[in-house]
């Protein structure tokens, strides 16, 4: 089972699994890499992970069988369990709980060598209902405070699988980063009473400068202060808090232009390692007034060093000016 | 002439460079990684970096010329720089100002395949009194309120150079990280009237669980909760709020356990990538009631994906109190 705890100095928690390894040389890894030709996610190895939660299937295919376009099955090495209780305890001037959480993996497509960016939009946006199935079936879970949705493209970007894949962890704490952007966003709000985010898409549409593309419902831009070259935030133009109220519509609209962005990154930076993270609002907390939901993708081209750990601050060789030129250039042909 | 701009939903600052890479190949690098044989911070190569700021050298050798034991030059490829005025504007919704400060490097060694592991005590005194020096000159420039002093050991830790250095990067505001602890800690000292470092320092050497070694001065421990596997701090036991106000003994024994726990490292792990960080009070804030300055050690074994990014939560697989025990064991036979 495994421990979070949290930093007596600042507002950190960490997730410390206590069943791995006991050689230094074990301690390496969160778990382990599948290499060779064997594949846990590839059809015909369904056995090999757990049984699945929710799979998009042909009909007349079984449960754990092939014949799935999309599958969500629980992590088999899973940094968090739900089969615990919380047990809220001091340690002395420490806080801990226990690993309390679920931790789910989001199979994309049945294809090996198929990538998010590579595959249909119609995949992507498989894909992007099963997140807001999944999220949707956690936020009833009382004990749970918030669902993070993120992937992790490469090995670099710390793929540990290179079939394509996503992953779902949930928690019964809101995250440190989470909390700070929706304090940030409320203290907007209360100066200005306006949310933060349709300001930014306010003036990232006025001035266009950092702008990649736009449809009638989202827009692509690179951030004013991005900590990454090439990191790109997809927004809806319309104010909501939460990804997991996004009608159908809104999610074939969505899965149109991450398609549209995963390409042109391919184009530009020939398949970048990359991570990306749905930032949207906590489960049980009303913050419908000033916090607005995106997915912000980051590529992972430069090293992070002590600089940015000690400080906090990020050295962003690429002014995003820039890099929103390349990606506007990268515009598909056929458009 | 770089730019520092502010993330317009959390306090986050990024140093954007605007003189770099034109193409997306470019974009990778935030300096020029040298390889082969060839050495810039090697003895006879003193003109390829700028002009030394300070060294300690052999009586009668020339600046800039062979015969030193250690320098301190500009950094030539400078994140920041202190010739440009600070410029503070806003930019519609958004915040920066010109990136001014200063970035040095201290060159640790003259000897191009010695760490600061395997160089004599005597050696590591040299860097952290070149540490102390600098902090202490660039503190009585009014313009800059913090330094930061860090090292990033082997290419996965971000070095650009084998040759053993660190850096420190002197800027105009307090880094998040920085204002995040001093918030931790002011909290802990409104409430109970005391340091929360010395807080911790009490509860670790009662406990044992974490502790890897202590002198009559210092202890080194792994964190309660540590982000990274064999993460280990080293902190002086007398409360003191900055490093630079540690005198020549004080100075003296710090080497004696910062070079104690870098071959510990290299024992247990092999020679890992590691970054390290001192942190110590912003040079123009009154925080000695309750801040203490010390140092944090990462060794980096571990890939940062898309979770720890987007939440800000770390998971680590390895307990602490493991790793204290395999730190433990490592001590040097000959003691």
């Amino acid at each position: 089972m495994s421990e979070l705890r949290k930093d007596p100095v600042v507002d950190r928690w960490v997730i410390i699994s206590k069943e791995r390894g006991r050689r230094p040389s074990d301690f390496a890894t969160t778990e382990p890499v599948y290499s060779g030709s064997f594949c846990p996610f590839c059809p015909g190895n369904e056995d090999i992970v757990p049984p699945e939660i929710l799979a998009y299937r042909d009909s007349g295919s079984q449960p754990n069988g092939p014949g799935w376009r999309l599958r969500v099955v629980p992590n088999k090495f899973p940094a968090v369990t739900d089969s615990v209780d919380l047990d809220k305890r001091g340690d002395g001037i420490y806080d801990r709980m226990n690993g309390m959480g679920v931790h789910e993996v989001i199979i994309e497509t049945p294809k090996h060598d198929v990538t998010l960016a590579s595959m249909p939009v119609s995949g992507v946006e498989d894909v992007l209902w099963a997140y807001r199935e999944r999220l949707l079936a956690l936020s009833r879970d009382d004990r749970l405070q918030s669902g993070i949705i993120f992937k992790n493209h490469g090995v670099v970007a710390g793929a540990s699988v290179n079939h394509s894949h996503s992953q779902l962890i949930a928690l019964p704490v809101v995250p440190k980063q989470i909390k700070e952007e929706l304090k940030g966003a409320l203290n907007h709000y209360h100066y200005r009473e306006r949310c933060l985010f349709c300001d930014i898409i306010y003036q990232e549409l006025g001035s266009q400068t950092r702008m990649i593309c736009e449809s009638d419902a989202f827009i692509a831009f690179s951030p004013y202060a991005p900590r990454f070259p090439f990191e790109t935030w997809i927004i809806p133009k319309t104010h909501q808090s939460r990804f997991e109220d996004t009608d159908k519509a809104g999610i074939e609209r969505f899965a149109v232009i991450l398609s549209d962005i995963l390409q042109r990154l391919d184009r530009v930076l020939d398949n970048p390692p990359y991570n990306f993270v749905l930032h949207s609002a906590p489960f049980r907390q009303d913050c419908n007034a000033y916090y607005h939901w995106h997915l912000e993708i980051m590529p992972k081209l430069t090293r992070i060093a002590g600089f940015e750990w000690g400080s906090g601050f990020h050295i962003n060789p690429t002014p995003p000016e820039e890099t929103a030129r390349f990606m506007r250039d990268a515009a598909a042909q056929a458009g």
